[in-house]
């Protein structure tokens, strides 16, 4: 079977895993301080925003590894999905980060809410790449020999939101701080990876799409 | 008419009939205990779940199908759109199930409501294999005769749910318990169906997209 | 250009559409009689299939329309962009008609409001095919004679909810009998136009996707 | 790597965010005078309309500028996620200013937090052409020439909302009337840009979809 649909689906899911973070965002009724009324929501804005750009790494991430996917079977739909079920439910662990990261004791556990989703995205995906490097006849020939490279780097960005667990139970404004800097360094990061795979997938016929 | 357009509303379909499911996560406002009223909320999480689980298993069985439809007509259309019908309501049977799952004596009707639309999809669904069936020359001449074999898979799949709502009238959690079941044999099961037409399918020229 | 993306949008739209309906469907809070709320929320099931099948039997029309098209340009991207403006809204006078049905006099404005956005959709739909008619360099040689008959069909199909508007002064139910019926016409419809224009796309070479 | 998945997530963020500025638009419960109700809140109908064509206009900008990519690299995705950043925040500055549009001294913060919107937009929008316009080799040779006016255009489109924030500081109601007059502008607007990529696209083989 082909990838084309399957890329359907995982761009549909995370064009609406991003859209649905905006209906989070506070909506006075009726304020007669609207301004300030928005600006105190600003651990909404920095929410949707470390969100946003952690999925969209992700997404870029996945496009780059599907880049040289040339086949797919039933086991690795199935680990597509269980990606998935982690992406579509990102809107959620961010209304409740958002919504407890300045309500006192209370914003332990959304901290662990929310690094916790993003670990079992991390590792889901992981196991994406893993089953790829374990099953390279589904690879094109050129980019197999980065998907093993590829897997520790996706266990790697998965397991140090561990850290922001940890970190959670001392600080849970510091936890919050780890996952945007977790973002900001997946999207600055000059992992050879994706280009080696992009390589080889040009050296073969265009992909299908 | 080629399939390529159909496989885009469908796709879309289920990505955001998945991905609204998040909608009803629990998120409580300015609780004092969030730990707590999050799990409290567990009903909504297995709920969400057994939905997800489910409808990603369908997608799975109906992109096999499709895998192998060379060519779509207005009639197989009107049967997808009523699939469709019962795959775009499923978060609201969820919602409700979740809602009322430990609510005494209303958890009944809500158990009920829920297999009765996992059964209304499974005999929508059998419909379509029923069509490609009888009709196919909208099929990959290789494929034709998996066909029969996946309408009686697919009618079972729904027929089951009969079970759950049967049980439903005795026993709500054991009705929901049979909701899960049901997703988790389809998830492991071994039927020989999908790796017929997919083989069928590779042995032609690649699927349009 | 090639209508590869505008399908894209126009799927999606369709597709989110007809999703975004399941959002107003009841989901009664803590209700010691499920069962009766439920049923006693019956007109909104019916606003709900009536609007998904109108929804559904249109994006069949406008795939049967665009099988045919070969080239887009800036203003029949725009006249597209009108038409999704109507379908996109459909939840809304949707919610609306099923709120107010059973409400006594505001069943009126209720469906005026729905009569006339199916209205707007209708000859928004009708403004494509008159384009395309007046245009038929973007349309595929064998089909073109058949968009003038498929204008007069879109636009007949918009035209007649003027009746359900008339008849809501008198009778709001009635009114609403005649939105079901036009559904259920069209979908039962024998018109030759889409398989005048299939036909016509079959015969070149396989519609880009 | 082709252009195509990246058309799959922008195609599908455009839809939903076209399609969720629905979920704004007055849904009254048990009204005693609905016509009433639904026309006094007739702000939130020209916003959503404004919001709608702003985002329809700037798709089929968007999709022009697109026809002429042949490859796309990392830095070019990231530009485009940030575009898509503001893309699908759009429904929250429209909920807003709906709201407020009336809303006496409240309605300043609420013009200037849509214009500032859809000023980040558009330069985020210019930064796409930018980066296409400095990197020639992603695009069709042809169209090359057009990217240095597509920039400039883009740029003008997104620095024009200065005037709509620097208006709202005297008169809301104008800012928002400036809103409307850019997106009537813009959709009736005689630019040479997409008509030069355009032809220019087309003079190569078709665009990979």
């Amino acid at each position: 079977m082909g990838p084309g649909r399957l890329h359907a689906l995982v761009d549909g899911v995370f064009a609406i895993a991003i859209t649905l973070l905006v209906l989070d965002l506070p909506r006075p009724v009726d304020s007669a301080h609207l301004t300030h009324d928005l600006l105190h929501e600003w651990p909404t804005y920095v929410a949707y925003l470390v969100s946003f750009v952690t999925v969209g790494i992700v997404w870029i991430e996945h496009h780059g590894m599907m880049s040289a996917v040339r086949e797919v079977n039933r086991r690795f739909l199935e680990r597509t999905l269980l990606f998935l079920l982690f992406v579509s439910i990102i809107p959620w662990p961010t209304s409740i980060a958002a919504g407890y990261a300045n309500h006192g004791s209370q914003a332990r556990p959304a901290a662990i809410l929310y690094a916790t989703t993003m670990l079992l995205m991390g590792l889901s995906f992981s196991l994406s790449w893993h089953y790829l490097a374990e099953h390279p006849s589904l690879v094109a020939a050129p980019a197999r020999a980065a998907f093993p490279a590829g897997f520790r780097r996706a266990l790697v960005g998965g397991l140090v939101y561990l850290v922001a667990i940890a970190v959670a139970l001392v600080s849970p404004p510091a936890s919050f701080a780890i996952d945007a800097l977790i973002a900001l360094y997946f999207a600055a990061s000059k992992s050879e990876v994706p280009g080696l795979i992009q390589r080889a997938a040009r050296a073969e016929a265009p992909p299908p799409t």
